[in-house]
């Protein structure tokens, strides 16, 4: 044996899965590694030196060494013991497998020297200039299943962990899943159960289940070792065999950063949050830079809406040329405007800004409302920056560019040029883009929902999602918020600020462009599982945010969520006139990842008292066509008396013996009655009928029960957004109270 | 050695794959084996019997032997060639993993011999009482990918092969696919594109691709062998190794029918369907049974409708206490009427139709519409028996029991006694359940859709969806067939009649009880992967069906398929005045599988001449939010007038410049003039903006553009649905014509 290149038996961690020996990451080893690498110019480590950056995060890899011969290969796998592994170990090899760099399953020293040649020989022929430092023997670590875990560096979310099963077929189904890095152990452990292919771990077909704590710990420690570097891009540990008892990462690869990442964007503290966003949203005075007298014009039209509102406060025109506008006292300058302004709307064009800005600034106007487009959006970057520049000198907030304005509809704030909206109610709404605006404020006066604020966010150069959470949690007549988004600027502060606002109130997303793939550290095999919207998604999700499949979903969960109670548990019962119903109905149910009920006999009973024989109870309770309103009532009253039911979904069929205003108003009363005595179950309804049926749901939905014609999905969609809210929010039992 | 049972090494079929040298199937060897199972009564075939059938059928299997002891094991693995597997051969072990009965990759004489000891003693601790035959010694193939390929008899359709990735994760995933026994080549071969995991067989990872030819020759084999025998109940091929040249089926299960099933529904021929369905569709005269002069009574609103429906022809109410019902002369009885009565609609109670339907039979009409309930839905399953017995005697068609009736607006018939409703147009609807029926009409009328007919099919005692959709298909008034369905009677009718169907025009079905189990064959793993659901969608997908996810969309569907034209080509262009709106259509579009064309280089160009210049060209084309109409008007007719481009989604954003009514008539405008010069291609539109653009939206739907607000995922899903119809149809390429 000439050398022995990084022998270490590492016998101490192999499949002790390092659950609670761990005495805490050795820093100085991971750092002295990534001296080394950088010294080297390399951004790719070695395996040896993956596998030092595990061991000192306490990450289990299989006994092993580096052979820099056949001999040398033969005498580390005797050592070892068989049967052992082989792979190449080399600087420009990233996917050994395909090179012909790995051979599994040698049992003999024959079988090793044979592999040593051969793999040498297929790398050579694969690629003729890879360097190839040796050949890696480890331990062939067979027992249990494979799986990977992974860390990428996300462009809207930073480090990221991964995890899936391992394998070719995962890369296939892509069924992995994601958290921010660090993880926390709880979250760590949901990951287990987060992915299609859960059961397996769990034992499928008499397997025994893999170890869940030695698992959950390889994540955590990996994403702590990627939080701890930020020079650290991706990591790979794969495959990693989840045994019985332990887990051991077979193969680490760890990348490097081309250059460390800068994050350039302003932060704000929570309290200058909020204090910006109250005096935007309930603001004294306003300023409109650039009303004007002339109707077609922006100016104009935001001036008007704000009179027309009924705003309380100050309302200044800024104009240059004009001695009044619609009657009140032009100002050639905010500078001139006596006393505090809150908030500044420009309607001016782009170019204009920037002086304008400044103007603001010196008079200690804290925000701007910049609807002038002409911005980052039509690719004047440069003059973005500036204003954004400017923004950060004088300490104003800067709402836009390129937006609608905003309504507050509790303060009569309509800083917009589109129709004015005043419907008071309890759902927030953002949009990135005025299209989607547009569609909100059309959809909301349709169905009279109530808002309590529809807020453009444009180009985000400053106030974006965060800001607007921060102040919604608290806002008193906000319950629900709605948020579509194309970005995020900041998705960490994003996470952070939607995690505090859902322990209050549901908030829903909807993520546009889910289809677009992001850059990422190239050659990570996370990185290629990281899809833009798989990372979006689990991120999400982890922040206990709704997310809305579609634009319709965002406004009826918006509408709706306001008006359904919190469900006290899972025990949904079906109540339904027309068996039909009952079945798409149930159908639903299982979509939404809602529990039909197990009737308990007595209740069961209880129904049978007055459904006809040919009905049946059970859930659904099918009452049968041909009843009259004291049928429905009667179950009704049954389903909100039991406290074993949670929630309530009607499947109301349109009849000449119960019509749909009968049917909505004994619905109605019913529901107001428990109400009144503090009993409170979300009612959802489905109304199969002639056109009359529009009639009652809209009745409905205005005393508290969520009912829709022609659909049965809807009612069962809206319910299923609640559950998903009262979950996150730690309101259920099973739920999650992060 | 003492006895070398079943040994066989049937070199000649292993790895072949059998792809033209096989002569044809050896039906005398199936039966026997079956004949011998039989006789012993036994109704799961041990591995080697299955073996037998695989071979009589051309499927390759390996080299093997069955032995009674070790030495034999020994013995036969030496003249098999190692390295070899060892499986326990029991009548009375179905799962042989789960009772530690295989051994696999024994690489010498002593693995071998320790290795059948060990399975033997695994499987007396499992089950003491099992009896042992002996231990599989197989030729282990590990080339290549695990596959299932499976049979089993569904409750529905019967025979159905399933294919899917082997092992345990395609059973957690669920990832397999299915299609009617005996398969087609081209059916066979589509199984291998079906799966998620499809990529894995062309080869990842610089793996060999798997030989498609001998996979799909193996599909079809186990097909047809199960298709040959109705005794087998269950074929299990499980795994298949898919190897680059061949296909080798490792272990073979099959399972018998404790009876074989028997099939007892009524069968018609087309041309006995077409007949009796124009007599009830265009009826020249009617009988309603039961019909009163009392208002409330079901028999009153039925002969109402008819009268103020203004059919044409005769109604003659039937009603032995009256002179005349309605101011039309009343008969006793059938009997009496003068002249051929096409239909009589029943509308009295349930235990007076047997003998009213015998006079209905004598009088040779050919159609009863039994409106009455109180048959098999309430449990009178001896009732709706003996009503179908009568109408096999006579020769009657049944529609119902247990239905509201049915609307033929085309021809003025309205023989319900729901609200009437005689909108004419090109949709023809069926719903099993009352309850649907009336959400589809509230539906039409409240967004004038225009309907061909409206039949409900309630207990299916004998009329079902195929009936009508051979009526359907050859209806000039109906453009698209639109059915709510909870089971299929005969499936494979229904499968053969909605092909035929599919060819002329869409079919589009809501397959309500989608989380149901089927009761199949206990013990069979094909069968286990096989949730009702997963065969319906199969099979309804190989129908040519459209399958809507929900009551909502299969009214939607049903209301935009008529009016759009069938796309030439799959080049789908977005055209949007709100970037935010162009996300979210492109986002829709990859949803229902559609393609943002790319755009060439001269169309790019010539949108860039009209479009400002920070809007942006290519796909979506963003013509910003300022424009006023003649720059849509502009990138209308680009599009339109360009043939490259098949299909045109408008993302449409609300501004003062462009109001939604000038949008919606030039839009109107622009594609009719199209439309005159011949070029037709589908439209659809997605409305953001205040509630003025509902009006527009009706207009435009009116005019041939299914237009939506507030919604951006509606228009594509009903284009996705008109693709998927021209796919299905073989009118665009890459489509299918069977």
């Amino acid at each position: 044996m000439r050398h022995l290149a990084g022998t270490d038996t590492g016998a101490s961690f192999s499949g002790d899965g390092g659950t609670s020996a761990f005495p805490g990451p050795d820093r100085e080893a991971v750092r002295a590694v990534l001296r080394e690498a950088r010294a080297a110019g390399r951004t790719a480590l070695t395996a040896p030196e993956g596998r030092l950056l595990a061991r000192a995060y306490g990450i289990a890899t299989p006994e092993e060494g580096t052979a820099a011969d056949a001999d040398e290969a033969v005498a580390l796998a005797a050592r070892i013991g068989f049967p052992v592994v082989l792979k190449i170990v080399s600087p420009d090899v990233s996917h050994k497998t395909d090179a012909g760099g790995v051979r599994v399953g040698l049992r003999s020293a024959d079988e090793v020297r044979e592999a040593y040649e051969a793999i040498v020989r297929a790398v050579r022929a694969y690629d003729p200039t890879a360097r190839i430092t040796g050949v890696q023997v480890q331990r062939m670590v067979a027992r249990g299943q494979e799986v990977m875990v992974g860390v990428t560096t996300d462009p809207t979310f930073g480090k990221v962990v991964a995890f899936g099963l391992g394998g070719v077929l995962v890369e296939v189904w892509k069924d992995v899943t994601f958290r921010l890095a660090p993880v926390a152990r709880a979250d760590a452990a949901s990951m287990l159960d987060d992915i299609r292919a859960a059961d397996v771990l769990r034992g499928v077909r008499g397997a025994a289940p893999a170890d869940r704590a030695a698992l959950t710990d390889l994540i955590v420690r990996v994403s702590e070792l990627a939080a701890d570097f930020p020079d650290i891009a991706a990591v790979d540990l794969n495959p990693v065999f989840a045994a019985p008892d332990g887990a051991t990462a077979a193969d680490v690869r760890v990348l490097l950063h081309d250059r460390p990442p800068v994050h350039r964007r302003r932060r704000h503290t929570k309290e200058d949050m909020r204090a910006a966003m109250e005096r935007l949203m309930r603001p004294r005075s306003l300023a409109v830079v650039g009303a004007s007298n002339e109707p077609g014009k922006i100016g104009h039209a935001v001036l008007r809406n704000l009179i027309d509102g009924g705003f309380a406060g100050d309302v200044h025109p800024v104009n240059p040329q004009a001695g009044d506008v619609l009657g009140r006292k032009a100002y050639p300058s905010v500078a001139e405007i006596p006393g505090e302004v809150d908030v500044a709307v420009f309607a001016i064009p782009a170019p204009a800004v920037p002086a304008a800005l400044r103007e603001a600034g010196r008079k200690k106007i804290p925000n701007a409302v910049l609807i002038s487009s002409g911005f980052a959006e039509t690719g004047e970057h440069r003059l973005q920056d500036e204003i954004t520049d400017i923004a950060e000198e004088y300490g104003i907030r800067l709402l836009g560019p390129n937006i609608y304005g905003y309504y507050s509809p509790w303060h009569q704030v309509c800083a917009t040029f589109c129709t004015p909206y005043d419907v008071k109610g309890g759902v927030a709404l953002t949009s990135q883009s005025g299209g989607i605006g547009m569609a909100v404020l059309g959809f909301a006066r349709s169905t009279n929902t109530g808002v309590s604020a529809i807020v453009g966010l444009g180009n985000k150069a400053d106030v974006d999602e965060d800001d607007l959470l921060t102040y919604f949690a608290d806002d008193p007549h906000t319950r629900c918020v709605a948020m579509h988004l194309e970005d995020l600027k900041d998705g960490r502060a994003f996470v952070a600020a939607a995690r505090a606002t859902v322990r209050e109130k549901p908030v829903v997303v909807l993520k546009a462009g889910r289809t677009g793939a992001g850059a990422r550290a190239a050659g990570s095999h996370t990185g290629a599982l990281a899809g833009d919207d798989a990372v979006y998604d689990a991120v999400l999700r982890q922040a206990g945010v709704i997310r809305a499949p579609g634009l319709r979903e965002l406004l009826e969960y918006a509408r709706a969520l306001p008006v359904l109670p919190t469900p006290e548990g899972d025990n949904v019962l079906v109540v339904t006139g027309a068996g039909g119903s009952g079945v798409l109905l149930s159908d639903a149910l299982v979509d939404h990842g809602l529990r039909l009920m197990e009737v308990p006999a007595d209740l069961d009973a209880a129904f049978r008292r007055f459904i006809p024989p040919f009905g049946s109870a059970g859930n659904p309770v099918d009452i049968t066509g041909g009843e009259p309103p004291a049928t429905y009532e009667a179950a009704l009253r049954l389903a909100l008396e039991d406290p074993r039911v949670h929630a309530l979904v009607l499947g109301y069929w349109h009849t000449i013996v119960t019509p749909p205003m009968v049917f909505a108003e004994l619905t109605a009363r019913v529901v107001a009655e428990f109400r009144d005595r503090g009993i409170e179950k979300p009612v959802v309804a489905s109304l199969a009928g002639d056109t009359e049926v529009e009639a009652a749901g809209a009745y409905l939905f205005e005393r508290g029960v969520a009912a829709y014609p022609y659909t049965t999905e809807l009612p069962v969609a809206v319910l299923g957004a609640k559950y998903r809210w009262a979950r996150a929010a730690g309101r259920l039992p099973g739920g999650d109270a992060r």
